[in-house]
């Protein structure tokens, strides 16, 4: 049995996703797909064809206060909402200098230096984000996050600024891969 | 390939370490074994037979600060010292409630209100802990931590003392599952 909260993410050459672009960031890219699935895992079986799978689960908040999970929730928009045609798959791998961090030190990194949360509120309601994480997976996962976000063609110079914004942080100096999957919708297709 | 921080415990007829007791403290017990098998995930395979199994994986510290973190590791044991032959297993879930929580309340009633950290430290170097993660794994896994310790014979009215102090926190009204295996090392296994 599977998690529930658990998900695979399949490139290759079928998915609900088109892919329109797809570079790296910082180290190895991920190799060339023209569609992406979003398959909750229990409903994913090894013998689907894909050029490549990532595995991440959701999971609780490790950082954001009371007051910060409150304010977020307040104004995040769910996923899937009719407009938000555009979407970004943006993995992501820190280094082990981060993993090895006090927790009180990786807080003041991510929010007091580098308004990780803040930012992020920016740009809500606009770009709707979900976090899933690969560390502790069981399998060996190359990525500690997948991130993803989903936003109308309207607010595509605003998820720019977003990305430019957290990638300018302290908190990116961790970060020692990261490949950016930028997608549209696909009304064709009725997989994953 | 497997998560080189992932483990397999495995209760059953097998295993380098003896069952002495079992018994479950909040929720439903887990099926009685006699021997139990700590493997790394990548040589453990499915027709291994066993009871149970869980699963878990080591990772990065969730409450510590650095101060605590570097207290700690100035006097934490490393696992299998010779003289601690005995061990207990003590798997764990917490209510929704705990992980619905925002990481600063968490981290309050886990050190400010519970003294997690400080009632485990009052115990080192005697008492060898080790935590697991099970509750962000592909597979749906019943406890949401394992922990794991390990403590020569004459630290044993410790360890009960240890457990006792930790079971009175506010931080284990939260436990909704647990379960304690004692175990002793048996010297004529050569397996896990």
């Amino acid at each position: 049995m599977r998690n529930s909260r658990s998900f695979v993410f399949a490139g290759g050459e079928q998915g609900s996703w088109r892919v329109t672009s797809e570079r790296a960031i910082a180290g190895d890219p991920l190799a060339p797909a023209q569609y992406l699935s979003v398959i909750p895992a229990d409903e994913w079986t090894a013998s689907q064809a894909s050029e490549w799978i990532l595995r991440g689960t959701r999971s609780n908040e490790r950082y954001s206060t009371r007051d910060e999970k409150q304010s977020l929730s307040a104004i995040q928009p769910q996923l899937a909402r009719p407009e938000a045609t555009c979407a970004a798959l943006i993995p992501i791998r820190k280094l082990e200098a981060w993993w090895d961090l006090s927790q009180d030190e990786r807080r003041r990194i991510f929010e007091e230096r580098s308004s990780h949360i803040a930012i992020g509120s920016r740009f809500l309601p606009a770009i709707a984000r979900r976090l899933y994480h690969c560390r502790d997976l069981e399998t060996a996962e190359p990525f500690d996050f997948i991130t993803w976000f989903e936003f109308a063609p309207s607010a595509a110079a605003t998820f720019d600024e977003l990305l430019a914004a957290l990638r300018a942080s302290l908190e990116w100096s961790f970060v020692e891969r990261e490949v950016e999957i930028r997608l549209e919708r696909d009304y064709k297709s009725r997989a994953g």
